[in-house]
């Protein structure tokens, strides 16, 4: 591949393919081949995990990493996307990373021909995030097929929500989705918080997009997280063997309790740490299938 | 030169000289004299082109790149620019390069002994800007004598016609402008629009910064793209070599037809390209007469 | 040490030891046992000096920088500093440099197994400033003990003060305030500014912080400096041997004029360069504590 802009552009191969790479990278393979390739990050949205990540895959890989300060650019005088990136690719630089606000962004990058990896667009997709999260499950289960998971949460605004019960389908898992809001317009199997916390392999938070809210919902914490929030009483309703994911940020309080977010069932810290194995993995390959 | 603030600094020889060091960068020649050395760059104004080449430029030689944060600096606590230039010389980094929005900024830096590269000065200069033009043109015309090229557009507001029409008649180029706004003040032949398209080898077009504009002046993009703009029908009627050039970012529909931008007469790609090298080849000058 | 918060974590050993480290890598010493280790810097308050000799002392050790943009983090969706900090930990960054407008903030950061460094916290500490206060006054009086210091100014928000008066009586300096404010709140004994002038070895002056005074507190710039200001005169009335020197950023023309910054008794100047190595000495001793 030379771009990354969904999961859709990679054969179920492929992912596994990606998958085993990161393991590899994680198990403390090295690779030099991208020694002093010069890597431009484009965050047009905020980013600490998709972004930072990038970042030490980067470096971890000798590349030489800059980071494009949107505020501070052309852009402020009304330069586009695509001439912006027509620019990076002038001068230079051997690929690029995106996050941009709007949905589909890449559909006006086809003239462009140095390797792209998504940081997510838009509520679109958020590729990455959802090969870590696979990794993650993996990890901890060995095989996809028959695992139960269920998304918790502000549905309809989740790119990773979207990206990964599109491709954990493929792959065989069970999707199941509570939707507070009832937004979501996912065509999923809703299921009821408490039988999700008793019957799931997986149960992955999603935060609540407060920024994305309209004036039309008022979300109060405490309600919410009594409601629908991973205290530490349904942490002990679990399955034993089951595990609790988020893509973070999380609102503590909210989504989850303190008690949740560092707790044993808990894989978010390890969804982080993959991150950088995902990355580097995804490097590698759009230079694979690069000739220059 | 150990500065570069204006093309006045650097003789006739110099500036070919510091052409014929950027084709050889472009040849592919390395050079590794900078490896290390610990560039800072301070851009108190947008910037993409600039602001990245300088980036490119810095990490092929291997130097270590940092860019300054405006916004989260002492600037924010009233530091004057000299005072912050003179602590970047006393953390020991071995050159700067900035642009900055007042006009001669640099007459206040008499005292810093480190080497600095403007990147741009309110509407002074913009001398790497010039740099990289010459190199494009040199590229396509082998020489510069005689050739005949209009400015077309906001001259008034536009360092990178002031410093091109002040080095370019140094070199022998036939300098005209089309101003449409009768603001620029430049002692140079006005030409009209048309004529402009079919007699000139080189058409320079500027962006309207409409960010500089007060409300005084009221641009509609229609018809100034209609007036002066360089539509389809402008194109076709070039002569056979003109080519086409914007120091860009250019606002498409305004002074470009997208047309213009990437069509075979446009060198507005191979600018930006070129920039990269021109940086190099200051770089390298600057060091070079500096003895730390 | 694996970290660094206040000087309080520092016995006199350890400090005179960094001093010692410091003064070894600005006669040269090199050191490359953390070529390639990946630092990063978040700064959630502006800073010149302090960030960018602790970026100057990471690339003189080879090691990777990694400056947060906190403006287009997830700091904006309400990120707290500790899923920050964890944060940059699981995606195996080395070791973080934190300034923080929150007094104390790394109470919160207890849970994190990374060195840390502080650049600041509120209106708490700034230890490695004092360190480098410390280099500068043993480089010119080679030791502490029985010199007479006077910190004059803004002393209630001046972490510098609070950190360099506590520090400093440790280690045998008597220090003396010169308040106008009379809100500093520290038990020290107060002199009046000619007093100080006249009878000091340092006369280290500070930054009013016109941005944390309220409207409760109108200074006049040109009063203060009659009043409290380094005029040429009072550099002309201070003992042979003394010395100025001020944390910077300063008000020109307030606490201190133009003539003073760079006279000859000032160690300004030099204060901004010992900087870099008191930040290489510390950055040594984190990770010499530090297993991994």
């Amino acid at each position: 591949m030379k771009i990354l802009f969904t999961l859709d552009d990679l054969s179920e191969q492929e992912i596994h393919h990606i998958l085993q790479e990161a393991e590899t990278f994680k198990k403390g393979k090295t690779y030099d081949k991208l020694v002093g390739k010069k890597a431009a990050n484009l965050f047009f949205e905020p980013s600490t995990r998709t972004h930072y990540s990038f970042v030490a895959a980067q470096q971890k890989f000798g590349m030489q990493v800059t980071n494009f300060n949107v505020e501070k650019s052309s852009i402020k005088k009304g330069e586009s996307l695509y001439d912006t990136v027509k620019t990076f690719e002038m001068l230079g630089f051997d690929c690029l990373v995106i996050r941009h606000p709007q949905t589909n962004y890449f559909l006006e990058l086809d003239n462009v021909s140095i390797p792209i990896l998504s940081g997510g667009d838009g509520t679109g997709s958020h590729p990455t995030q959802s090969l870590l999260d696979l990794m993650t499950i993996k990890e901890e289960f060995k095989q996809f097929k028959g695992l139960k998971i269920a998304f918790i949460g502000d549905i309809m605004h989740s790119r990773v929500a979207h990206t990964n019960i599109k491709v954990m389908k493929r792959l065989g898992l069970e999707c199941y989705v509570v939707d507070p809001f009832g937004l979501g317009a996912v065509e999923e199997k809703s299921i009821d918080i408490e039988e999700a916390i008793k019957e799931m392999d997986i149960l992955m938070f999603l935060r609540i997009q407060f920024e994305r809210h309209g004036y039309d919902l008022s979300v109060n914490p405490q309600t919410y997280h009594k409601e629908y929030g991973m205290t530490k009483e349904r942490v002990q309703a679990m399955k034993d063997h089951a595990i609790i994911m988020h893509p973070a940020p999380y609102n503590r309080g909210v989504e989850l309790s303190d008690y949740a977010v560092e707790c044993e069932k808990s894989r978010i810290m390890k969804q982080m740490e993959n991150g950088v194995y995902i990355r580097m993995a995804v490097l590698k390959e759009v230079f694979n299938h690069e000739p220059n």
